[in-house]
């Protein structure tokens, strides 16, 4: 790859440093031009990983939009207005939360009326600050909050149903439905059909846990049910990988997922639509069934 | 108790022989005084079984609303419209739904988009017919579908919306909530702020299937935060029992489960609830707990 | 099918008339040519749903093993043993156990040392009375009991090491495997590596519930792997279908799932088993997730 | 407490200076008096941390058991078994292993047999090389591996008995037993009657994952029955906590805890055995949880 994305990270602490940054630097074809962080320790941090990127205490003026493409903000919450501002102005599609900590662990710990409340007017107040700003809730079902708030997509679309504002959808990732016991194609579309689908991960897990396996490694059939799904409604978005691997190589994790969603492609290109549109007409889920493994089978 | 509520079965197939009438034998303070059903042959056995009851082919003019209590519909479904008319006549608080076969067992079975509408428009139709009457639906996880399409208080109460009508509310069955991965306190408040609870319903199970144990015999509790949360919004209505005790002794296990709810009742009334405000307006989980575990433990 | 086996049903009460012979009728190749029951009623009963069949109050005499391929016991437990003794009588491999109903619903109901002493004993009072015979236990995490003794592989072999007797093995279930957490491959080798596979039964599920779904429609990848496991311990008994349809039609169903792990099988002919083995020794998992993915997505 | 216990790091890298000391340093009644890392700049790190601890190279002469209450074993396994020989010349009554890397993440990631030989083969040969030390399997159904191989009692009992040695038991983790769907009170009788219950912990979690709750907060009842069949065995050894209190004061939810168990233990005293016994000898569920409601609820 001969050209690289050019990116900025906004907030240098533990999470920037070990968790992000390794990341960047292994992939092919990104590369960190600027860090932006307030405290001169940690800039000194930065600049000892990367000599060649500016640093910065304040966020003004460092970049303008034609030489970043992307920004990953890891800065704590009270820095978050004004890194959303930033991202606006540099051109980011979206904003998305992702509310892990909004939630309660034990009985009787919360007012579950006042909690919801808290989550729902948070994120008005802050889609009313950038009313030009796209956002989006990435829910999940639990971890790091053992009941997180937004736990599935029917929650969240009620949430967003009662913030009133138009500029609040949500991140569909599969294995995050799966996990909150939803069916993936069947979310997907109620998320559409309410028009809040901002964004499309993928990823696979044992439905208990967050696992971030890479993609149809476990629930083959139903990732490509997914992907089906994304066709019905011409989502001609980006699919954004979310996974996670402890134990093996990010990049070739990376490649085999996008190798394995490339084939299930091209496997949908193959599937009798007539067919597959009688089948579920006629609720016969045998014959339904049939045209995919047919297909993944070689019969 | 000297008086009987005097009931009539509507429908009389093997699930009310075999399901309903013989709980209603062995209940105090219950009668079946009228049996409706088109087929010779059933109103045969349900006079063999019930030789005090009146039968009937129909339903027009066998009974009046001052000496029927309550109407047990066991009829199919061609049959439920003329059901409801005649329990709307008796003057029946609501009628339930539980659609516990809709929905799908296998992927690519079914066109999500589809069976979402064909779930909310059946209902939609059903309450426009009888726009008198209250209608609620009872959301369950799976069984005997392997999902169903209103699993969650919140996809109930999205598709609810989307129906339009204002005579469609939720049936909350605590079982049903612990085994849809929910907290029943949080979705009693959900549920209520949007002003679609019609009937709650207690029980207990292990989280993983409708078990349908006696109260609070799991999730004390989790139950004993039900029973608050339902102090909170006013709760009035009969509180309903909705177990199934495959090898216990039904009465004995109604007698149980009343008693018990009984004692989470008085328990209650000794919680300090300002300090338990404040506990929860400090997200203090361990205060919280604290003034629960001191009235269970006797500390 | 030009040649039938021919059954006996030993027991006919409303288990055999309603939930096994409506099978027996609908299946090809199978024909029930015997009936055994006590009662005169019950024996009236199966003669008018089986004209053709004898029926006799005593199993002794009855019939003898050159007409009889295969019984089908139904009785209620007082007659297992008797039972037992036809059945070794008539030549068969193994008589199954399936102790459902052995274990707790509730905490504080049982002792538990007392309850898998009860189970233990029992089993091994039947294993001693037919020592000829081999029995084995399908073990089943829940349902009917919410919590079965016999729960899981490891236990049921357990339980086995403490009976001391060297007839008694297990049924293993690739769907109750799932149900129970187990990874079916996994367990499969842990039973061979004890000596007590008797047999395998294969279908599909969500992972939390016996949902015995036709074979692959969920779990394509583990039911390969399953299979590829079968292969490695030289399985060469029959793989058995336990799945129960209960909305698609019996047959169909049973013919679909054959169809599948016969295309399964043929896969595993394409495996190239040198580099599977390079990538586990190598805990290179997506080295050998690659090799599947590529035959069934056709790379 | 005026008399602190005294301990020594072994090992001191990214875990042990930022997962074990903090715990550390807030606890009363704990002080680490020694650390022993080869790294000078770890030793140094610990110097700038614990300024009055002797810091060493090696372990060898660092310190002797006089001096010494207790070690936290915190380097990589290269360096275990030296660790062990000192641990056990401090006289430790056990050493633990947790060994939650084994297993595996992905279907045909494994050959099931190699892996579940490596592991029996690995903690036997630890066994062998220390034949005084008593060690003692803590398992786990999974995190960090998605499926460990240690995962249930029953498979670390049968794993235990293939390693044919004596010095190898079992840390029962009331937690990881919910989690790896047991019922603890049962798997506590099957350990003990093994001979192998070497540690008991508890905790609480809601079934799904290792959440490290505070004792009692979701699971009283089970609790309860926990600890009356710890009774039951007579077990005389302290019962561990280990919990991890993401957001309360881990010293404030030690004390909740410890304080739940002696309220539950004194709630014990007050259970009529006599009844309880014949209740459970028949089978009598309902009657077996009135004792148990009757206690708690004040009836």
């Amino acid at each position: 790859m001969t050209l690289s994305r050019r990116g900025a990270i906004v907030g240098f602490g533990g999470v920037a440093e070990h968790g992000h940054l390794p990341g960047w630097l292994r992939a092919d074809g990104f590369e960190i031009v600027a860090v932006v962080d307030p405290s001169p320790a940690r800039r000194a941090a930065a600049e000892a990983r990367l000599p060649k990127a500016r640093t910065s205490a304040v966020l003004d003026g460092l970049f303008d939009a034609t030489e970043i493409d992307f920004v990953d903000i890891a800065s704590p919450p009270a820095h978050h207005a004004r890194a959303i501002e930033v991202a606006a102005a540099l051109g980011a599609k979206y904003v998305k939360f992702w509310p892990g900590q909004d939630g309660h662990d034990y009985p009787f710990q919360a007012d579950h009326a006042q909690i919801w409340d808290y989550a729902v007017n948070g994120v008005r107040e802050i889609a009313e600050f950038a009313p030009q700003t796209q956002f989006a809730i990435e829910y999940k079902a639990k971890e790091p909050r053992v009941h997180i708030t937004f736990s599935t997509a029917a929650r969240t679309l009620l949430a967003i149903q009662e913030m009133g504002v138009s500029n609040v959808g949500i991140v569909l990732d599969f294995g995050h439905s799966l996990f909150a016991k939803e069916t993936p194609a069947d979310v997907l579309q109620l998320v559409h059909k309410h028009g809040k689908l901002v964004s499309v991960e993928v990823n696979d897990n044992w439905r208990e846990w967050d696992d971030d396996l890479a993609v149809g490694t476990v629930h083959l059939i139903e990732t490509l049910e997914f992907l089906h799904a994304l066709r019905r409604i011409k989502w001609e978005a980006p699919i954004l990988l979310d996974q996670f691997p402890f134990r093996e190589d990010p990049v070739t994790a990376a490649r085999a997922s996008i190798r394995t969603v490339r084939a299930l492609d091209r496997l949908l290109d193959r599937v009798d639509l007539n067919q597959l549109r009688a089948a579920q007409d006629a609720q016969d889920a045998l014959a339904a069934q049939r045209l995919i493994q047919d297909l993944l089978l070689h019969n």
